[in-house]
């Protein structure tokens, strides 16, 4: 999994070598794997605010540690009740005394509100502080520990289990300085009872359900799931119970069987971009045995790099159509009024990019596509929560080691894999981990958001 | 105004050498100097949308050449009219022709719609995917040219002619790859009329006023106004037509006086954290011959840089009491209902940071005091429109040429200096420019945005 420097700096010549030279010593990551502990621990919390009934149950749940540790391995900061910027100063006590001590792969979370969801101006103002905070510490955090925000809205009592228990597990392992909100789209009356757990465990309210198999009995489907990262989405999605419908173009048939064959699913050749992907996977996904979709991950897609000038029409075409245009059609299918192919409480992932937020050169066709995904998940997630109690949600690679991006020369690659808090490329497994914990019953309230996993990359807007 | 290196690659010596090994050229930026054109010029447009006729006009008044340009000066689509993702092709199309014509120093500029101000969510992918075509545009862009993305509400008609004129000239020499919102806080139906010009020039609707003194008349105050942004706003202001009540800390007398009779303004000597700086500030500024405040720049900041484990309760308090609550408290007064500081249509601009938005290894106190005024500015727009048909904002600097910056060790400096997209640093007067446009009457649509002025630096959230 270890790119070759980070392979020689993990060893005892090259981390002597390194150390003497000054050089990043990238960490070695931490990872999930099934059987492994739901969190990782001892995990130390603080703070005092709305959520710490609720925090302290979802810990209790998932069989953290708590309590005095000489090297914990999660420090939680409940900071919704900091209600003005002089109350800061508890949380940086807090982390302060601790944050020598956190473990290696270590987590530091905090809770907050959404700034526009306060009760007043300041607030308002502490809890946007709090941002540079956590993005702060992400930076500062060494063998690979990170520091994430999840800010949740006042009127979302008893959903955190969710996205704590991924930030605070070895699933969010390349999951860094970022902020993630809660609850900030309204909810829909008809949303399954998982997802609008209460203040216990999830798995508390339904009983054949569990955290091993969060996606049992879900029927999903995955685009450009032939290779590469979507692949890999295929699988985890599987391994978290899902059978996955696993589609790429035509041309791909070999590599898709495989994947097919492997997650136990199914292959579908289908050109997304042609007029008949619509009927097609309309008739597929009727079929009694599928009966809709319960998640839907567009994850296909293509690069013609080129700088503007010299682009030609064929390629902003190609782009636009198979990365952007071709998930509004299908979208629109799946949300269909009339006949929608999503079902109730369904999900839907789009895979963005790092670069349609920040921009890229040589990419104005990728980047826009990109971005104008971010822009679906926005416009869409009220509607989906509206129509289905659903949600849709975009994860935003960064540099992540793939065929695609071993092609990319030495120099360039060598700088975008260090060019981040945890100085390493993720791998593939960490989008797909993002991917199923939006996916996953518990998430019901995380709408319309776009959860980067790029290691805090320093690229940004 | 250059760094070293870039004035030893401006040479005939230093150019050749730095082109035969593939070195960075930045380019020496044009920057705005009283009796120079209003735009850079020539501009070509094109587009078609809404805002097709008010651009024409705005353009017009402001003197620029338009027309067939073998070399044009900026470039500018009206991409308000773009409903869908497939039109995108034809903002493609216009820029694909022309880009590589651009001046040095040129401009593209974009107007758009507020992705959340559109009329379907297929409209809203489709503008939010213009920020990705615009950020990589920006990152292509060589020689000093910038690129910019203006979103304008459709319910603000007549109020582009400050933020076009501002974006299509020389004072935003260090403006690159941002997107700059307007109309998205309601206006407030006392706002002077030179704020709610109508689709022609703003200067029409006043003839006593002029867009050589924009803001004759007008009173300012700036902290941290006795050295580097400080007093480079202050004198700009002041070029710009404003009396500046000059405020820094006892201690930086000499300075401080040094700035007030040059800008002809007067010195003020005040410890903004102190208990006693709002009566002693109210007290000066409701002397008759002010009679409040039209402007307030908070400017002063600190910074106490150390990692969070090895930062003392004094660093953390130091910063977030100049930085944000000593801004909180006077901003309370400047708005106190009961007999604000500021006047009727009055301004407020602060300098927060890029470290606020994309935090810093060994800031966390300060990218939690910056992230904060970002807070601020978005929490209280709408009260200051209410209120007072004012607006508050901020800009946010990137790796600005200052004493403060020249102290950072060389490396550092150096990299700060060439992450961003004209690989250089920029000059206060790029942060006085883009606060002056801030202030200007014609801007009064513009609140609770933050601004960057970093070049398009890498950095970010």
């Amino acid at each position: 999994m270890a790119d070759r420097y980070q392979k020689f700096t993990s060893g005892a010549v090259g981390g002597f070598a390194a150390r003497r030279l000054g050089l990043p010593r990238p960490e070695l990551l931490r990872r999930f794997r099934p059987g492994d502990r739901a969190l990782v621990g001892p995990v130390l919390t603080a703070g005092g605010g709305r959520l710490g009934k609720e925090l302290a149950a979802v810990l209790e749940a998932a069989g953290a540690e708590t309590g005095p540790a000489a090297s914990p391995g999660a420090l939680v900061f409940d900071a919704t009740g900091l209600t003005e910027s002089a109350e800061l100063a508890r949380m940086y006590g807090f982390f302060h005394d601790r944050i020598r001590t956190l473990a290696p792969c270590g987590r530091v979370l905090i809770l907050g509100t959404p700034p526009d969801r306060t009760g007043s101006a300041r607030e308002a103002v502490a809890q946007k502080a709090i941002e540079g905070f956590v993005r702060s510490v992400g930076k500062e955090l060494r063998r690979g520990a990170t520091a994430n925000l999840l800010q949740v809205a006042p009127d979302a009592p008893g959903a955190i289990e969710s996205a704590v228990r991924f930030l605070l597990s070895a699933r969010s392992a390349y999951v860094s300085g970022q902020v993630l909100a809660l609850g900030t789209v309204p909810a829909h009356s008809a949303e399954p009872a998982a997802s609008a757990a209460a203040a216990s465990s999830l798995a508390s309210t339904d009983p054949t359900w569990s955290w091993e198999k969060p996606l049992a009995g879900r029927k999903a489907v995955v685009t450009g799931a032939a290779r590469g990262i979507g692949a890999v989405i295929a699988r985890t999605l599987a391994r978290d119970g899902a059978f996955v419908l696993c589609v790429d173009v035509p041309g791909q048939a070999a590599a898709l069987t495989d994947v097919a064959a492997a997650v136990r699913g199914e292959a579908m050749e289908l050109d997304i971009t042609s007029a008949t992907a619509v009927p097609a996977l309309g008739a597929r996904l009727r079929r009694e045995d599928l009966g809709g979709v319960d998640l839907f991950v567009h994850n296909a897609g293509v690069t013609r790099d080129k700088t503007l000038g010299r682009m030609d029409r064929t390629q902003w075409d190609t782009v636009l159509d198979v990365n952007l245009r071709a998930v509004e059609t299908l979208t629109a299918a799946l949300l269909d009024p009339a006949d929608p192919l999503l079902r109730p409480g369904g999900r839907i992932v789009c895979t963005s990019s790092i670069n349609g937020i920040a921009g890229a050169a040589g990419q104005t066709n990728y980047a826009a596509s990109k971005a104008g995904l971010i822009g679906l998940v926005q416009a869409l997630a009220p509607r989906v929560a509206d129509q289905l109690g659903g949600t849709v949600n975009a994860v935003a690679p960064g540099f992540i080691e793939t065929r695609m991006t071993a092609a990319v020369p030495l120099f360039v690659r060598e700088a975008g894999r260090r060019m981040n808090s945890l100085r390493q490329g993720g791998q593939p497994i960490d989008v797909a981990e993002a991917v199923a914990f939006l996916a996953a019953p518990g998430s019901g309230r995380i709408n319309g958001q776009t959860l980067r996993v790029c290691g805090q990359s320093l690229l940004g807007a």
